[in-house]
């Protein structure tokens, strides 16, 4: 009976990202079991290791994990975020070709460990790889996404609380499309607590220009190269990402991220998966959220769009 | 050095409200230092012998309390839940001149104790207490305020996000106005998700109608009066209310919550304590958030405001 | 899928201590699903309505109710806390003959309603409902047991904490036997952190008498009675004490709590439910912890027995 | 007056030890503040930045920080991490003198920017730098400490947990002495729930020997060893560690904890620093907590001593 209750996260791919993960989750109590696995054995038994010296101080979830793939059997949620990193420089959609063939060779195996779990990329370029994963596992689409924009809306939040003068929850704001260089924040939507975002007052009493609101957008989109820049890679923020949005998997929580589908038919996309709101719940995405776009943001989403049909069509997908 | 950064909390009247704004406060850790006052001394030492006795399970917050005035001394934020309650079928507005009489008691040896703190009234009915709270003490109106239509408006997400199918964090509404008969929740601005609330598709493929809407505004306002007929008062959701609010004054969070603080010119009140959207932080409400209201909402709003206002006149406030 | 990792928690009884063990189980986010079952569905649904009125402020936990025995349907664990309340000036054991036999038209219909659950019985008097509820279900012992000295161990930490002058957490102590008048401290086991009770310097420099131990161990076991005399009844601490006992047993935790069992052969005793450490996870009461005692604890711990042994025989159990 | 009751947690060092510990930290909000300070501005301001873009999902802490001492100013607790790190094969004591030349610079410094800080130090040989900082700052002894062996414990105690079957919190077992090669654990004192630890009966019903209690400790000893072996480094175990012990620092927790103190006749050592059971709170380190030792811990003990009174020597400490 035991297990029945026993939420299990399984993370494959013990690097910064995995780890960064697992040690969210495991402080957070987002699953009461944690696995982490990695071919790299040797490294996958010293991030276990440490992550559970520390578990006196973090409640009753346990990690495990190591090189063996049954250390997955019977996951609720699958993390990836195994794969070969975006180097100082690299595009995000450079990474593609490499990391599908990773893909190719551990899904079916993740697929076999966990039958009925819910499968989310944090690899990158997330979008591409999403359309990957959901045509070599064959899975229904709610069940293989990516962790997609909610790390660039994290940081549009911080950054547009920051400036505002309020709480980041007061925030909300969302960043959607590919996780890379064509996203697009939706302004028409945004709003500070009830306030559209161009009527926000600032502290010294002016307003958000148009000007300003693309600076912030352009700050989020190289924010990752410039972490990268100072350490080589990022991980914690992406980290925490992961482990809310897991949250919202096993809580069944209905709530609203906007994270990458294989969309169909969505403001005229279809077959490129891109991050859009969506409600997130134990089935995956239950479904994705239809929102009004400014006519610059219809063009922008539509190029963004092109943008991974590109990478897809290059890539024979 | 130990007392200086260890911030205090002090709840005035320890019946069902003060109890449960205690034990939410201790169990989330919303202040180290908890101190729960009531002129009743058997009464308050029991509370706080009960709320003691589980301290085990609570973390490092601490609770006292008694008769002894000095318990509240050097407090960073008073709670007031003390006055006559309201009965059933009773209007809040019929509460007030009791309540008054027992706020110029209490409020000059409160500030006396706690001349720092920043004060806030959860006491019936709120609205009209706020402003006469902020004519006995003559304390500036960002340091004396209630915790006006915070639980309303948690009660109206609450309905919005069983009906929508989402997580309650993800509905963007809020009651303003009165805490009271006359409230109005700001529909205009209402999203689910970066949804307008009339846009929102329903789990059943329809979208509300104005009428379903008006019917749940209808649902909140009634709400503390079936909560009264069941039970004989509402303890548990005005705790949790109270609780998060002092989070975001002793976290300094700058969070947008719909408090009640005397309005100067706000959408044509002034001297009228009535709920709006606030930033509220160390200082208590730093500042009221203007927002648009459709035509209909600025009629509702000042509507409430003349019933409160008739309430302070035949009050002589 | 979904209802598969989201666990459940059924509370049986709305009085206050029920709906405090909800409160507290919903702002710890002790089990993702709360269900509170009473046979006055009005009061049940009046609480219901006022703790569901607060989940804006409490994660993804909900909370369901009534009067209908369906909402209690797969429950994980089933919390009973109906039942004639203890008057001031009664004792424990006078209350047992009317609470069998709610428990006699209870139990049958909870079992058929969660035939898999773990429960956990909070009325009074509790070893013998215990016993009572075991032979009415027949289920096995680990799964039919009782809060028992759990609250009165966190009583007696925070009385040894407070004077000792340290975190409640470094005292490690235990109350074993009747929750009642010959319940017992051992403190021939018991520490402040690695330092045996009788060795811990005191602020002042002195240690703790034999006669001063004495004194909390009956502070302590009339704490209740005190609680009860200044506000009716007992609730904050014991909804404490459950929740933490449920988070042992959905967490699969391996926790030692002294819950009451139905012992067997238990420093002689057997038939008779007294609270001795014991491991609890997710079947329940997976053992009891053997302990050493010393002569006048053995004695003591034979009288408690005893005691509980006479109100089985009177009641003809 | 805000920043008065805004507790603040300096980090001095953006390694993965300095970073681990702020990601922790702001996760379970062990601070309002935290500042991340290192001579490296481009990787203090890379961390910074990953940091803050998880703010989102981290409640109300804040994050700053750069290569600028004064982000340190005001601070309640300085933690240090920065220094030349442990190599895989070399021992802690070789790391001294270089760490002890990056004190002598560092200290001056922090103390003036932070006069009323508790100062923890992270950074290995954790027990010699402490005399070393202890000497270069003049500071009170309770005000200058490491986090010694706090996390040999924790590993000490998730060994036990697993092997015995029970939750890690229900283990009471310390490591004492030197934070390296010559630590010691308590056997003589540790105890499972209030059961002598080699009186605990094993889940298949043997009990612990000797020797398989002498193989744990090697175990908890080498541990750090087979982690640096297998990912060059120890740093998620050892950054909940500290975020534990400053939240008994800011909480004023008076909890018991094995920190590194420079004892002054503690079972006949003096001027030499030591991890023993101490009481931390908002002081620091209020006092040590005497403990008894078998004859065969004595020896260890004293051992331990002198082997980091060697140090000192070869140091000229």
């Amino acid at each position: 009976m035991g297990a029945r209750t026993k939420s299990k996260l399984a993370i494959i791919g013990a690097g910064s990202v995995g780890s960064s993960l697992a040690y969210a989750s495991l402080i957070r109590g987002s699953a009461r079991r944690v696995a982490l696995y990695d071919i790299d054995g040797k490294r996958a038994s010293a991030e276990v290791l440490d992550l559970a010296h520390g578990t006196q101080f973090t409640g009753s979830s346990s990690i495990t994990g190591g090189d063996d793939i049954s250390v997955v059997a019977d996951a609720d949620v699958v993390v990836i975020t195994a794969g070969a990193k975006q180097e100082p420089g690299q595009t995000r959609l450079d990474l593609a070709g490499t990391n599908i063939r990773i893909l190719e060779q551990l899904l079916p195996k993740l697929v076999e460990q966990a039958p009925d779990a819910v499968y989310m990329l944090v690899t990158n370029p997330c979008d591409v790889l999403t359309v990957a994963a959901q045509q070599i596992t064959g899975l229904p689409r709610e069940r293989v996404f990516s962790s997609g924009t909610v790390l660039d809306t994290s940081r549009l939040r911080w950054l547009l609380a920051e400036r505002a003068g309020v709480a980041t929850s007061a925030v909300h704001a969302l960043i959607v499309g590919e996780h890379g260089d064509s996203e697009l924040p939706l302004w028409s939507q945004a709003t500070i607590g009830p306030v559209p975002i161009l009527d926000w007052e600032l502290p010294d009493g002016s307003r958000f220009t148009e000007q300003q609101l693309d600076e912030i957008a352009t700050d989020v989109r190289t924010a990752a190269y410039r972490v990268i820049e100072g350490k080589g890679a990022t991980n914690y923020a992406i980290g925490l990402s992961g482990a809310r949005i897991v949250e919202a998997i096993l809580g069944d929580e209905h709530a609203i991220l906007p994270v990458s589908t294989v969309l169909d038919g969505y403001h005229g996309v279809s077959g490129v998966a891109l991050s859009v709101p969506s409600i997130v719940d134990r089935s995956g995405v239950r479904s994705v959220v239809e929102v009004a776009m400014s006519p610059r943001e219809e063009q922008q989403f539509a190029d963004s769009a092109a943008a991974v049909r590109a990478s897809l069509d290059s890539l024979g997908l």
